[in-house]
This record gives structure tokens, sequence and C-alpha cells, in this order.
């Protein structure tokens, strides 16, 4: 990078936009540089630009463009994978002040959003209409609609309700060099022309900057009941799961959470969840009326049927909402005991129980303990390795043993990430994943839409 | 086109390819010709190919990129937009010997079809093990999957369970130079890389051809109940359904049938459809158990709050499908009465009534009878113009009452497109629909992934 390059393409931003937009401040500029992803590389970004609209965003994308300066977009900065790590000689753009919730239509089921939104809040609102926005990444109470959208995140409900890029009918984004474009429909139905907006979810910021999302709505749905089932081990619970899978019921969670997570959380929030056994599944449905009832009965069988030490259909509806709030606390909770080195594989569904027991294998080989936590129904499994801080055998070990999972995954049929993304952590596994034509033809569609090489190159496959 | 590297490409593509393979029989190669568009234009192709696997198709494109040959993908060509048609001096390959049903899989609720499997096949074939393929266009009992995935189809069902892209999970195309790629994932969840299988579904033949397909399949439903409901007036069916939308009930079908449609069917099958009064609305719930019975029962309300002259829950089934299968045959009942101009525009739901009275209104202008047909849930309208054979001046009308209509739907932020594609027809709308900026970008990626210019040429948009 040139840096008088940077530094005049800095300035021009400074001048062409209202005071306060562009930090500057070395302090300020560091707590941008990373997002949560451990052992990723990052850099201090040369400026932070918050703009207050769409103009402004296309304003920062003519500026670097022209110079060849790279834009690094960031929602909150909870992404797992890197994606919004800053590069050498970046300009980072945070949504944070673009956290506008613009409409909502309860007769259309549509709501219009700017990506600084949080998604609890965004959810929250839609609750207060009779709505709901299904996907619900762990990360909701802080995470960004934009970075739920550009990691196309998934989260507890996505086993019946599929994820973020299922919600988003059109978008408008500032592409190439800074041109402002509306993609997607607002309409149920549209064949006209490619689905470009689809194509920027899930691109993690390196196609252009999503200034506005149009989101598909659901109604408010029945509520939820609640089984749980504790089992002896990860093989158990795996044949659980397969077995709900068989048995034709397509809950609306279907979570895995392993004795390491239920201890971690319980040594902070002392709740005794380990206490009931080594490995909890916790199955939900929403199917209204008595066919809520079947369905949880269906999923008590097949608990039972696979072996379970206890198991219940949860007849206390706050105390099954403190279990997935527990669940939720497993990543802070882990955090507390030192680095957490995190996956998220997904297999065909089928083979969870496979796949539960090669981690169980690989974790011995390696002398590594992992952590087992699973949007199990879905199969998207979150083997995690805590690493003491400073244990660097430790933190290689993990590395290898994840990298191991990883391979596993892709040998069964599945991928190298469910909802994170691919950052910087999964290049490699995606490489292997798509092999060398599909990831040819990454880089074309990467060239066509960002021409000027800008947008947050170094991300996702090498240039 | 240079005849010489035209008639060398095809030479050359008999060579490579077993025996039968290659047809150019002149009167062979004029049933290849077009598709069912009416007013499209399109040549005789100088060669069709029938491939019975990839690599054969891998081959022709290969072949036909060397010279710079178009090729023009075809499945049944039941398509309504010319997206099928053959252009001067292409080659055609179409996907009829490539019909196979590689596996259902009932765990993972998946199934891989090569692309020329009917649609109606397809669905027969899940339904024997307890499971459903939902995207069910008019089609449905001729068209292939291959062509519902290239134009993004819908049907009567894309209500509440979506269209053809919903269910696309991963696919095998041939694109470039004849690269063999896999795109999209066989997963629940996945956000490794750019979404691309989802951006060739729609893409109509331009971005490559698709030769394997992933799909994924839901469980067999609830039994269906109907309710029917006739109306005065389109007005008043038009109020019905934006009642039924707000009451909050996603019904299975709304389907809305004229009395000109109703006619049509009834002169074919003397059915007795228009003695029950001018306009027929069908819904359908199929939620389970006694929900059913209480979105059946909101339904009925909503109608008869709009003006239902006649209204009941269908107490036999058998008549009910019936009554579906009539409105399956308005489109070939119409063509028994004259050419068929068809259009396809979708508006945001609650423009539904809006829309319904400006098509009336544009119909009285411009002194044409517009017989009315819509997926009236989503927003999906089929507005229809029959021309006597030989009346050019009728024909030129409908044109101009059938473009302003689209122009009515862009204005209503809708889309020119909800299931048929652009094809041909659709080119002038869907420019104005994107704009400059949105259609500048379906050019770049258009060149990122066909570099040779030789997939479909001159379809969706100019070059």
């Amino acid at each position: 990078m040139d840096t008088t390059a940077l530094e005049k393409t800095v300035l021009e931003i400074v001048h062409a936009l209202p005071p306060g937009r562009v930090v500057t401040d070395p302090a300020l500029l560091a707590s941008y540089a990373r997002d949560e992803a451990e052992g990723a590389p990052y850099s201090v970004p040369a400026a932070v630009v918050r703009p207050h609209g769409t103009a402004e965003v296309a304003a920062v994308v003519s500026s670097c463009a022209e110079r060849g300066v790279t834009v690094v977009a960031r929602g909150a900065g909870t992404g797992l994978s890197g994606g919004a790590n800053a590069v050498p000689g970046c300009v980072v753009v945070s949504f944070e002040a673009m956290n506008g919730i613009l409409s909502i239509d309860p007769d259309e089921r549509v709501a219009v959003v700017q990506p600084g939104v949080i998604n609890d809040g965004l959810r929250d609102a839609c609750a207060q209409r009779g709505l709901w926005y299904p996907p619900d990444p762990a990360s909701s109470p802080w995470s960004t609609i934009g970075g739920n959208v550009a990691t196309n995140a998934g989260g507890v409900c996505c086993v019946k309700y599929g994820v973020t890029r299922d919600y988003v009918l059109a978008l408008e984004a500032v592409v190439g060099r800074g041109e402002v474009v509306r993609l997607g429909h607002r309409t149920a139905k549209s064949s006209a022309g490619y689905e470009l907006a689809s194509l920027m979810v899930g691109s993690e910021g390196t196609l252009g900057l999503i200034t506005e999302i149009t989101l598909r709505l659901r109604g408010a749905r029945s509520p939820e009941r609640t089984v749980l089932g504790y089992f002896d081990d990860l093989a158990a619970a795996g044949r659980a799961v397969a077995a709900v899978t068989a048995s034709g019921v397509v809950p609306s969670a279907l979570e895995l959470v392993d004795r390491y997570c239920l201890q971690a959380v319980d040594e902070w929030k002392n709740m005794g969840l380990a206490d009931g056994g080594n490995v909890l599944l916790l199955a939900r449905t929403d199917a209204p009326g008595t066919a809520g009832a079947e369905e949880a009965d269906t999923v008590l069988r097949a608990f039972r049927s696979a072996g379970a030490t206890s198991s219940a259909q949860s007849s206390d509806e706050t105390e099954a909402e403190a279990l997935f709030a527990a669940r939720r606390l497993v990543y802070p909770a882990l955090e507390r005991l030192g680095s957490v080195l995190t996956e998220d594989v997904c297999v065909p569904r089928m083979r969870v129980p496979d796949m539960l027991g090669r981690i169980e294998r690989i974790a011995g080989d390696r002398g590594v303990r992992i952590a087992g936590l699973a949007h199990a129904g879905d199969g998207n499994l979150h083997p995690m390795v805590v690493v003491a801080r400073g244990d660097e055998d430790g933190r290689r070990r993990g590395h290898e043993a994840l990298a191991e999972i990883v391979d596993e995954a892709i040998v069964m049929g599945g991928t190298v990430t469910g909802e994170h993304g691919v950052g910087l952590l999964k290049m490699r596994g995606l490489a292997d994943e798509l092999g060398p034509a599909a990831l040819d033809l990454h880089r074309r569609v990467k060239h066509a839409m960002d021409p000027a090489g800008i947008f947050n190159p170094g991300k996702v496959f090498a240039p």
C-alpha cells in the first residue's frame, strides 16, 4: 500500500463527510481491529468511518476505489472467523450509526432495516406487532443484522425455519466503485434476473457494502413445548438425534450440550445443569395444538429409545427458557476458562452420531479435551477446544484437532462452516470443500462485482 | 456466425459423442425451435444434442466454446417467455435423455436428480416414500426439474412453501469453457463461500448448463381442507385475498379464477364452473388437526366479510381436487380459443385488489378482454389476452395492455415475472425493474461465469 495514497484517501473521506464520521485516534482504532475469532491475524485500520447513510457509504467506497484502498465492513464484531478483521492499510466501515428499523409491515410481513440494527432489537420490534424474525444466532443480543447477512448466520431455529438467507428478500448495496444498487425483490416470488441479493448474503463483505436490508417475517408462532433428555455419552445422544430425524418430526430446536459445556456454565451461574447427566439434548416443537403434543411425545419416545438416562417434557416453559438461555451462555462461559478455539462444521443430519464419535476419537488421539455444543438437529456441530492462555502447545494441538474434524466433515459430504462464515480461519477448508474449478468461479464472480479489488480482499479465499 | 466454424463444431460433437446423440434432420430440428411463449422470436437450431451424461454435456460445451458457438439449454419446452427458443446458428442441448432420479434419501430428505426428470414423476416418486417435493407449476405433468430450476418455477404451493430456489441445495453444472463444477451443499446449513447454486437457479441457461440437481424435500403433509368462494367481481375477490392475508393465516393455496377462465374450461370439460358466480377463489389449508379446521374457518369468514356470493368449506376432497385440476386446465382451455398472450407480474400481496382494479381499467382502455388467473395469495397474477388467430390488431392491443400492466406492477414495487422467467418476452420489463446499475452487475456476473459468451446469449438482458 502506498502510504501517501492511503493518507490522501482518508483526508478526502474526512472532507467529504460531516464532522465526527471518521475515527483516526489510535486508541479507538485498535478497538476496531478484529472480531472474536481466536487466532486470526489482524491489523489496526488506517481509519474507521461510521457513516450515517447510503450516500456517505458510497462516498467512502468511491474514494477508496479511486486509489485502491481496502474497505472492511464491520457490524458488532462478534464474528468467529475473522471476517471483520482489519487488514493492513484498510478503512473499516462500521455500521453502528446505521441502526434504524425503517419499517415493519404486518400485512406484507416485511421489515426494512439498516445493517447496524441489533438482531434482538429487530426481533423485539417484530414481536410487538405479532410478527417473528426467526434467525437467532447465539450472538443475537449483540450482533447486527448486517453482520448476520454477511455471514448467513444461523441459530437454534434453523432446523425448522432456515437461515438468514431464507429471510433476505432484497438489499441495497454499494458495489464496484461506489455504485448504489438495489437487488432482489419485495414480493413473495420473482423470476426476474439473477439472484444477486442471495449472492451478497454470506459473501462476508467481499462483494460490496450492504446499506439496507428487506427481510421476510413470519407470524408469531404457537407457544413451544420443550423436551429434554440426558444421556450417558455422545454416542447415545447422537442416536437420539438420528431417531428424532428419522421419526419425521421437524423440531423447532434440537440442541446438544455436553458435560464440559454444562459445567462451564454451572461454574459461572451455579445452575446445576451437569447434575442431570453427561450430555443434554434440548428439543422443542412449535406445532400448534394437539399436533404439538403429538410431536413432543414422538421426540420423548425417540430420546428414550436411544437410551436417555432421564427425559421429560418440561411442564414449565420459564424453566425451559432458562435452559435455552444457559445454552447461549456456553461460549462466554468457556471463554472464562481460557482461549476458545471454535469450529462450525455441518454434516448431513444422519451423520451426526458418526461425527460425534469421530470427534471423541480425534480428541483422544490429539490429547485435547473438546467441548461439545451442537445445533444437532441440522447437523451443525461446534466442537471447541479451551486453551489456557499461554499454552502454546495446547493451542497447536487444539488447532490440529479442529483441522482434522474439518477434514472429516468434508469426507462426510459436509461443509466447513455451517453459520460462522469462512473469514480467515476457514479458508483452507473452503478451498478443500470447493475444489479448484468452483474456487475459480468464486474468484471470477468476486472480480465481476469488485473490479477495483477493494472489498475485504484476502478473506474467504486467496485473491 | 461463421458457418464453417458452426459446421466444424457440429461435426466435432458428432464424432465426440456416441451415435444417435446429435439431431440434424431438419424436420426434427424444427420441433426444438421454440417453447410455448406466444410472440417471441425463434430460429431453427443448427443441431440438437441429447446427451446421456455430464461428460457428454462438457464435451459439447467445450467444442462450442472453442469456436464461439451458442448453446441453448432445453427441458420440455413448456416455458412461457421464450427462454428455450433457439437463436440463429445455435446448438440446442436437450436434457430429455438425462431424466433419472438418482437417489431419494428419506432420512436426510434429499433427492438427487438429472435435469430431464419430469416434475410430476419426481413428486410421485417422493410421495411413494412419504416425502413431498412442493414446487408445483401448472406445467408439472410435462415440465422438467431442470427447466423449473432454470426459470425458478413456482406454482400453487408457493404462498406457503416457496419457490423452486428454496428447494435447490446443490447443483452440478458445466460452465465456462466446459468445466464441471459442483455448487451449493447437501447439508441443512452452510456459510461456505458464495451462494452460486442459487445464482444458477433462475438464470435461464445464461450462466451454464445444469447437469445434476440436489433437492430438499419435505415430509408428506396433513390432508388439505379446501374453502371456495364465488364473488361478483374482481374487486370483491381482491378484498377477500387481502382479508385472508391480513388474518395471519398462511393458506397452502389461494387461487383466483375469473369467469372468462371458468367458461373456457366449461366449454371444454362441461364442468359448470361458471354457474357458481363470476370470480372463484380456491383456498386450502394443510395445518394439522384442529389448527386446520380453525384456519379454514378464518378463511371462510374472510371470504364472507369481503362479500362472497356463495362460499363453503368443501366437504368432499375429491371434488376439491377436481377444482384444482380445472384451474390447471385454464391455460390449455384458453389456447383452444386462440393465441394466448400471458403475463406473470407479481405485486406485494396487499396490492392485489389495486392491481386487479387496474387490470380491469386497462382492459377497458385498450378494448381488450383480459382473462384473470392468479396465485392470488402471493400476489402473482397471470392476466391473459386471447387473440383470434390472424387478428393482428387484437394482438397489438393485447401486447399494449400487458405492457401497461407490467409498468403498473413495477410502480407498485412488484416484479415483471413471478415464476415464468424473463426469456425474450420480459426483457424490456426487467431492464425497467432493475435499472442501469443492477443491470450492469448482471452483465458483469454473466461475463464472469460465461467468458466465451456462448450460453443463451440475448436472453434475459441484452448483451
